[in-house]
């Protein structure tokens, strides 16, 4: 049977989800909704305004500036509309941004800052903990040739990562510049792209084979424990040295890294334009009281997306993560960002000089849940219903309560009285309310607390004795309902 | 030369954007943050708690509601994933929750009250004002199978809609249930399929032509003023006039429509259960205080998504919409919703009793633009630059600016002091600084407060004249910068 003659699904195989597309419930959502509130409140103390984009753009707008990827559509989800052009969902904030500047021309004055938060999608291969729709927050600067505005964007950046908790020593933003990687190649003469490439590898390797390992694949060769053979990259000793003091520059101040990078990139064109990049940025960072360890230089930065001309940085969780399961996790990358001088130029065939930062809200958000930093709410006060006929007493509690101001709701299933008590301790209720004849008659309500019965509830051992004492569980006239349970809310807090 | 041989696009032509998916500048933006905000806030207040699902699911998974359309897809941007099954974007956000609740089983405890909010894709024929991309923002019950379930949703929704600022008489939600139209067109013997269809029709006319014109289209045909003739549907003088008893039967209350109703669907099992779900609801209507005005009883509802099995309501827009172009604009359905028991069991095979309301967010806040009742909200302080090679100053300015609470940038483009001023202007700063070599040496700074400057200018006549009263402007001490800043933004509120 071939696969188009598959059966179609039917009953509860019908009922899942395509991967990389998480459910998120209650505390989650809060979590990110709290971190786009503060991150945007940043950007917008910092002068940006908002815009945002639709998720659609056409295929060719949009453009191939993902990293490679060995998938057909190169990683976007696209779809022909009714016309026959592409569409894509958009894979980040800034192409669909600079389609927007192009678009609007002249009319948009600049600089423009804008910021956004929203979701884009990334039609890669799913895995565990890989989301194929994830949201950004994102801040840019259109129209700004001047480094000092990349520097903005980091210490904009840094700044937003504290105002969401983080303390100097549990991110850094590390940053670089493309140019400068470049004129260290140039500079020991490495003109040829195999001998490029194979640098670049024996580079990317130096955390895991150390200095003596990356030094061997830079030269002849290297031999690994298991006796397999890497052919090296072919530089002469001195060219070694050289490689290898551009990728140890990084130093405890950014001023002190770039004495190191001055002395390891020489004389290049490249090199010295790069060093340029990143002296303005230092001294513009200093004057934005950036502190040294939020934000350092480090030669070893590559951003992926391959729209960026200049300067890029890095933005990493540094805290080891623990999670409530007892396991480490590492986050890592949590954002980042760099200048797009030629981004708009696509469409303009001018360039327009810009540059952004974007903050991997997903990533932040998942991080947080996974060290159990966010929050469990409070669920609502929970009115028993008695009268599957008529609810109507419970629906005009209910509704008392809401106008005073308190979180409520009437019982809405078909249950007895223990299942709604029950749910009312799953929904994380601070109390629960019941109205049977004998309270009608009396004009009174008899109130549970739940936190409070739950607590006295823990020291006695039988169910007669429980059902005797009701712990937690008191009576008072409809008219004092109101006081009575924003006393117990407020105990609770 | 066919439509594949098209040669790609390059340049301006390249800077578009699919139809149906606007950009969104700040105002609109702002508005409908706003809306989310309150709305969410009125669900949370009456118990729901957030659950978001993923912008696709699988498309069986979806399932097929939309009203009919006569596109291929209907209605939706569908797309086959890496293993060939078929995933489409939400077309709502109940599918979905349908979804959710059968995958999680009986592990959910219910009933499962959530609300959520984001956007939905439909792939309709785009064109002025319709969106393919839109906000909704829902809340649903799943396990509530009493009719004062869909009274608590309706009630919440009117008072959601009073929570962004809508009085009586500016909006209205019409309660149904499709029971009731079915045990009308029993009553009178509409038992074919052509003949239900055709009183439909009528009955959809009666706005247009009047009760005279529905009555002979209910009958045996009308002729109209062009001389066309339509063929009625052939029901006797009895039937023709109960039909019409119904289709008139709102009142100025819900008991008088209840009355009405009464007697015009006479004695067909359809009919009595359809007027004793509404007389369930309008009694919970009661306990839930919802007002006479805000919510009616009215015959003439059909909701057009398919998965509705009994009550339904729609949110309509009253207020006729000024727009700030002197036209006259009418946003009709605004959000609306039903029960629909029988979405889950489509993937358990077990009757799931749910009932949902969702409120169309972006077709409020584009109501809200179009009356002119979105907010322009203020502008940073902007700091101008007068050093290209080193803006420390500038830079510094911005930051304590920032640091003391007030939203403040330093100017990053590359032009000149005029086009700076300019650039505060148009983003409706309330002042700029500057510091140049005279103030450096003095330790000063210059403050124009650009509202008071716009002001006085006005009374100016010559730029000699204003070169001279530099209006709004005036000097003063660093160390008072802060201060003097926060005098002019507060009183500019």
């Amino acid at each position: 049977m071939s696969d188009k003659d598959t059966p179609p699904l039917t009953g509860k195989d019908l009922a899942r989800k395509p991967r990389g597309f998480p459910d998120k419930r209650e505390s989650l959502i809060h979590a990110q909704a709290g971190l786009v509130e503060t991150i945007t409140g940043v950007y917008r103390q910092w002068g940006f305004e908002a815009l945002e984009t639709g998720a659609f753009e056409y295929a060719d707008a949009l453009g191939k500036f993902l990293p490679d990827d060995d998938r057909p559509n190169a990683g976007v989800f696209a779809i022909q509309d009714d016309d026959e052009q592409w569409m894509a969902l958009r894979y980040d904030l800034t192409a669909p941004l600079a389609r927007f500047v192009a678009e609007a021309g002249q009319s948009l004055g600049k600089p423009f800052r804008r910021y956004a938060a929203g979701p884009v999608w990334r039609n890669e291969k799913p895995g565990p903990g890989r989301f194929r729709e994830f949201w950004q927050c994102d801040a840019d600067t259109i129209g700004a040739p001047g480094f000092h505005a990349d520097a903005e964007m980091i210490a904009m950046g840094a700044e937003a990562l504290r105002a969401v908790g983080m303390e100097t020593g549990e991110f850094v933003i590390r940053v670089n510049t493309r140019r400068l990687l470049n004129g260290v190649l140039d500079g020991v003469g490495a003109t040829q792209g195999e001998t490029r490439l194979a640098i670049l590898r024996a580079l990317d390797k130096l955390d895991r084979l150390g200095v003596e390992g990356v030094a061997d694949l830079l030269g002849e060769g290297r031999m690994d424990e298991s006796g397999d053979y890497t052919k090296g990259a072919g530089l002469g000793a001195a060219e070694v040295k050289r490689v290898l003091a551009f990728a140890q520059a990084g130093a405890d101040t950014r001023a002190e890294t770039l004495e190191n990078l001055a002395t390891a990139t020489g004389d290049t064109e490249e090199g010295k334009t790069g060093l340029a990049e990143l002296e303005a940025i230092a001294k513009a960072l200093e004057a934005l009281g950036a502190p040294e360890g939020d934000v350092v230089i480090d030669p070893s930065v590559v951003r992926g997306l391959e729209y960026y001309t200049g300067p890029v940085y890095e933005a990493e969780l540094l805290r080891e993560v623990t999670g409530e399961d007892g396991k480490t996790y590492r986050i890592g990358s949590i954002g980042g960002g760099g200048r797009y001088d030629d981004l708009v130029a696509r469409f303009t065939g001018e360039t327009v000089p810009a540059t952004g930062f974007s903050i991997g809200i997903s990533r932040l958000a998942a991080a947080m849940q996974i060290m159990g930093e966010t929050e469990k709410l409070d669920g609502p006060v929970v009115v028993l219903n008695f009268d599957k006929e008529d609810p109507s007493v419970a629906l005009q509690i209910a509704t008392e309560l809401r106008r005073a101001g308190i979180r409520a709701e009437a019982y809405m299933g078909s249950s007895g009285m223990r299942p709604q008590m029950k749910y009312a301790d799953r929904r994380s209720s601070p109390a629960a309310i019941m109205v049977g004849e004998d309270e009608l008659a009396k004009g009174t309500v008899t109130i549970k607390d739940l936190e409070m019965g739950a607590l006295k509830a823990k020291a006695i051992k039988s169910n007669e004795e429980y059902r005797e004492a009701r712990p937690g569980q008191f009576e008072v006239p409809r008219a004092e309902m109101v006081e009575a349970i924003r006393k117990i809310v407020e105990a609770q807090k």
